[in-house]
């Protein structure tokens, strides 16, 4: 088996079906054709492409290629994969759609002829019906994203049967401040699928989790295997609830998703893996996961500016079977020396707007509770005020770093209220490695899953010793 | 009773407390000193705030005055209401913490005597222990706001238990191209509750959908007989469905919440109000029943880019007990004579990226679909090629406009991606008066709630006759 690092790092590129005029694959031909990465323009008329050398078959280039991209028409793929074998290229993404998704007969048979193709050769074939991969460490890809500052890549991987989470949920993550490593959209399916990638991505060292999107799985039986191998953490969304999903799911990826029961059996059942209901949910609990040390316990301290922020939280945690801490009284002692009468300092501990002088000694006194597992910082303070009054967020976010690494206890930052202030405070968090999302519900949920995560490796690793 | 309208557009104004330095009302303090709203300084000892002059006592202010702003430490506060009560004002904001929230007695009893100071003089008292109101139209504001372009005020009013809904969400909203109309928080509630503001917004030609945080009800044989009288939408977050969240309440509004059970049976048996689980549901929903026409019917048609977030959208319709509508013959064919072989033409239609093309006849033949009652439009097209590609989106939000009107049937837009994407695409359909909003499962809730709201208002009309 060719090993998939092809895809992620390819020395040569050749683009069947390269494109400079605006239609799909565009994009993606200008980035690469501009790129360091030696890539190679293939087009059946055309003579230049860019302003560089279009060949009309792969085959006339001078030089080996590992990598094709293919985004010619439907009718014209199966020959496209058939000269690339020819060439002996190491890997394929066939990122043109129009195959057994359609259930149309014609177009069925011929994704068929691609997957018998990969099977008999040499060759790994991802999609059709995709937009590939995304590497945000070297900067390779076959879709279009804008790549974030070095110093924001990240290690959180993403397997997605489609294209929205190669670029739409991309996007957003990147402009949320979550950070990636490396996105891969798989499509229909012919011959990479997500045991190959969670094979991978469990030996990738740049990855430490995992986001997992899925329409249906192929092979059940390798999945489950695979699944038991893991040690790195998965989170899942599984589209197809309802039997009109389930049918709406064939017409997409032409994947047949089976019984939802059975699938949420095996996450639930699989200690590595955890589903989710939306793409948001995914990313904001992966970004936790992501920073943070696992959650050693259930009790969790709420610190917070707003009361009833405060509350929320108190019901989403019990409504997740955890525990609002009960504080030690030492904590609220340590706090009741610099906190104003009217201050709320039983847990959730209510700031208001004394947490300009409050906070800095509230989170030391929670963080050295011994009753304390896990702290959520729900984050409050408007616009205005945050300017107007100078708050130190720098040098509150150094803290709580310094104390996470300390008492080895997770933080979530939650953030409301209008763009310009998520975005500060996201970019100022990501600096001292602490996530911030826009969701208390997420927020607890990660706890959760960040405990029982750490339950499982305990119960794996004693198994071993 | 003095009519509450003296909080949203006083004549003059007195600020007991202001502040021209960085603390709590310094905000406040300078906007309405630098507004079009006659505002007095009141301070112990300064002589000038904001180069203006300043009174020791309310009662020194030679003109009379409307409404007082109360700012001053909880100690303080008793004296500063009876001086308010001397000068004869309409209403005080008293927006100072620190009374039956503390569950300290003589704090507890600070506020009973307020509560009976307002039982026996004719005055009206929002608060304590809140940030007061807003007023979009005219900009009257007793917090910090930085209110929108004129023609991005709407029709959405707020009344919020606490400070966080009437600063932080709505600089969300703002944010997200929401539209309000009012804002007002009640704090501790000794005098204005639930049912005055329901009472008076159900009156306020300026509002058209009401959204309202509870912590719990004060005089609940009135809150029920006003809602069988209110024939505006009203979207609850009610807090405390955990025991340890009703105990939380008390330490921030003194609130006593009760059971969680009874709210919930409230909030079924009433058909004007409708519960959502947090403060971004709310205001996503609010924004489609400010903008759009109610459903008349369950069916939904999906129109999308993405087959991922159509088979996504297919899960919420089933589980919101709605329709995903089977299409008429005759729209499939108008489609499917513009559409590329391997677009999936079934609801839901997912376009691709041929709907750079196909998505304005797929629209009109939607819309003139029988068997459709609602459009849920997700739009997927990432920045790049919404940008190379000149995606007509202006004529699109027109189109979809015109459809409206015409057909009386509602369009949600859900927006995913990156912040540039969401806050071009919202902000240009605002303009149309089209709603936009980040999440499938809020857009499908509202077109619940929007058939069961239709159906009630229809049933009342119809008692009427």
């Amino acid at each position: 088996m060719t090993n998939l690092d092809v895809f992620f790092n390819p020395k040569t590129v050749a683009i069947i079906g390269a494109s400079d005029t605006p239609k799909f694959g565009f994009g993606t031909t200008r980035y690469l054709l501009n790129s360091k990465f030696k890539t190679y323009p293939v087009h059946i008329y055309k003579e230049r492409i860019f302003g560089q050398k279009a060949y009309k078959n792969i085959n006339d280039i001078p030089e080996e290629i590992d990598l094709a991209i293919i985004l010619v028409p439907n009718d014209k793929v199966l020959d496209a994969v058939k000269d690339c074998i020819t060439k002996k290229v190491k890997g394929i993404i066939i990122e043109s759609a129009g195959f057994a998704e359609t259930n149309i007969k014609e177009y069925v048979e011929i994704q068929k002829q691609i997957e018998k193709l990969a099977q008999d050769h040499d060759i790994r074939i991802l999609g059709p019906n995709c937009v590939g991969v995304i590497n945000f460490v070297n900067r390779f890809t076959s879709t279009e994203v804008e790549f974030p500052e070095t110093e924001n890549v990240g290690n959180i991987s993403i397997i997605a049967q489609s294209g929205v989470l190669g670029n739409v949920f991309v996007e957003w993550g990147l402009s949320q401040n979550i950070r990636f490593a490396k996105s891969i959209t798989m499509g229909n399916k012919v011959d990479i699928d997500e045991v190959d990638l969670l094979e991978y991505l469990q030996n990738d060292k740049d990855t430490k989790v995992i986001t997992l999107y899925l329409e249906g799985v192929k092979r059940g039986k390798e999945f489950l295997e695979v699944l038991k191998k893991m040690t790195k953490p998965i989170i899942v969304v599984k589209n197809g609830t309802s039997e009109i999903g389930i049918k709406a799911i064939q017409s997409h990826t032409g994947s047949i998703a089976g019984n939802d029961i059975i699938y949420d059996a095996v996450f639930k059942q699989y200690k590595c893996i955890f589903r989710v209901n939306d793409f948001y949910e995914m990313l904001n609990i992966a970004t936790v996961f992501s920073t943070q040390p696992l959650s050693k316990g259930k009790n969790i301290a709420i610190i917070t500016g707003s009361g009833s922020l405060g509350i929320l939280a108190c019901d989403k945690i019990i409504e997740e079977g955890l525990n609002v801490a009960k504080l030690h009284e030492n904590t609220i002692s340590k706090m009741r020396e610099v906190a104003p009468n009217w201050v709320s300092l039983k847990n959730p501990v209510d700031l208001g707007p004394s947490q300009f002088i409050t906070l800095e000694p509230a989170l030391n006194a929670l963080y050295s509770d011994p009753n304390v597992d896990s702290i959520l910082f729900i984050f409050t303070i408007p616009k205005q005020p945050l300017v107007d009054f100078g708050f130190p967020i720098k040098k509150i976010f150094r803290l709580i770093q310094k104390l996470v690494e300390q008492f080895q206890k997770p933080c979530i930052i939650v953030c409301f209220g209008s763009r310009w202030l998520f975005e500060f405070i996201s970019k100022q968090a990501s600096k001292y490695n602490l996530p911030v999302i826009p969701s208390i519900k997420d927020a607890v949920k990660a706890f959760r899953m960040m405990y029982e995560f750490n339950t499982y490796l305990t119960s794996i690793n004693r198994v071993n010793i």
